[in-house]
């Protein structure tokens, strides 16, 4: 249990997934969160928690304001879309208004950066096929790219051990997810993953990653423990 | 003169030179600076100045703390070696105590977000020769590497015109890059390179930087306007 491995954890279903596997698999997480002037800062309390239940060494919040730049509807003030059924949700021709640009090469460059710093060579991160429907940077030959260019860009790549990114949920549909997760004892009521809460923090339920999550837990047979604005 | 592009601006000798030869070849820039916890911050009101006189379209100062982690010279309380000559700095074989873990990764994948916000597809990084005898993340095949991933990595690659990430400097001894932007018109009194500069912001003169710096006009046979700590 002393391999420190970085832990990317938004605080969602599929991070907090993410570091229950990469415990189980003997690591010990560092885990990493941002703020990045999204809206749904309920998130990062949810991450916190998510920290501490799978025995993170450290839990580091980056404070990083891409609102700088401007472009997407989690940072910015574009109306996050909303829709009836989840089979509306997803067209992989098109990169969704949602997307913020860079984020996960920016997530993973910080995620570098701490791994460097505390020795690891892990680093795990929670894309998944639903998600790598539309947003370029989700895509199996972006998450190869991004392990090329970081065992070039580090003191770690040069001197040979080799960094190694870790997608888990890489190939699983939610269903599998959070039947996977339930399993390792994840309590999806700390998990929050609606683009839109209200401001006692529950989720919408309409937009597309309420719906996808829902979806999820329809499949899988099982019920989301999270009350929903209009339940 | 209205293709936008890109420009790392740290604000030190070679970065305003390579705002001045993105302006030359006819690109618009935006410009692109980082206060990230580093001791020189007079290098920022140099970034400034030097993003006015080469036209910046915009100049976005990312804050970004990358304390958080720990680990470097330039960010944490560990002393910046001093040298009598340039002769002593550098040493292809190790990784100096200055290397910030991951710095080009996390300024690069900024200047790609920042690139996609403002429709840019060229991006200038004023990483040389003189600085990759020991960076990882100098060497040409890391910059190859991060292109490659950019490219996955964005709406842009995605749709198909292609990130392209410029180093005109990447070959260029110090002389060299001294000798071209004096041709460009760069003011060299307006940049700042000293990795420990006084109260006053005067260069120490003793520092790999200043001592790379100093020979650099010393074989360019020109003369560096700066006031040092000990003239």
């Amino acid at each position: 249990m002393d391999t420190p491995a970085v832990v990317l954890l938004s605080g969602g279903l599929d991070s907090t997934t993410v570091i229950a596997m990469a415990r189980e698999q003997g690591f010990t997480p560092y885990a990493l969160s941002f703020k990045y002037g999204q809206r749904h800062l309920i998130e990062l309390e949810a991450a916190t928690r998510a920290a501490e239940t799978f025995g993170a060494a450290r839990h580091v919040v980056a404070d990083i304001d891409l609102r700088i730049f401007g472009g997407s509807a989690l940072t910015a003030d574009i109306d996050v879309p909303k829709h009836s059924r989840a089979e509306e949700v997803s067209n992989p021709t098109e990169v969704p208004v949602t997307y913020v640009p860079a984020r996960n090469t920016i997530f993973l460059s910080y995620a570098l950066a701490y791994a460097e710093t505390v020795g690891a060579t892990d680093i795990f991160l929670g894309v998944n096929a639903m998600d790598y429907s539309g947003y370029p940077d989700c895509r199996p030959e972006y998450i190869e790219a991004f392990e090329r260019m970081a065992n070039l860009a580090t003191k770690i790549g040069v001197e040979g051990q080799g960094i190694k990114i870790h997608t888990p949920l890489l190939k699983l549909t939610k269903a599998e997810i959070i039947r996977a997760g339930t399993e390792l004892g994840v309590d999806y009521s700390i998990t929050s993953s609606c683009y839109d809460p209200d401001s006692a923090g529950r989720p919408c339920g309409h937009c597309d990653s309420c719906l996808l999550r829902l979806k999820g837990f329809e499949d899988a047979g099982l019920i989301d423990p999270l009350q929903y604005q209009d339940a």
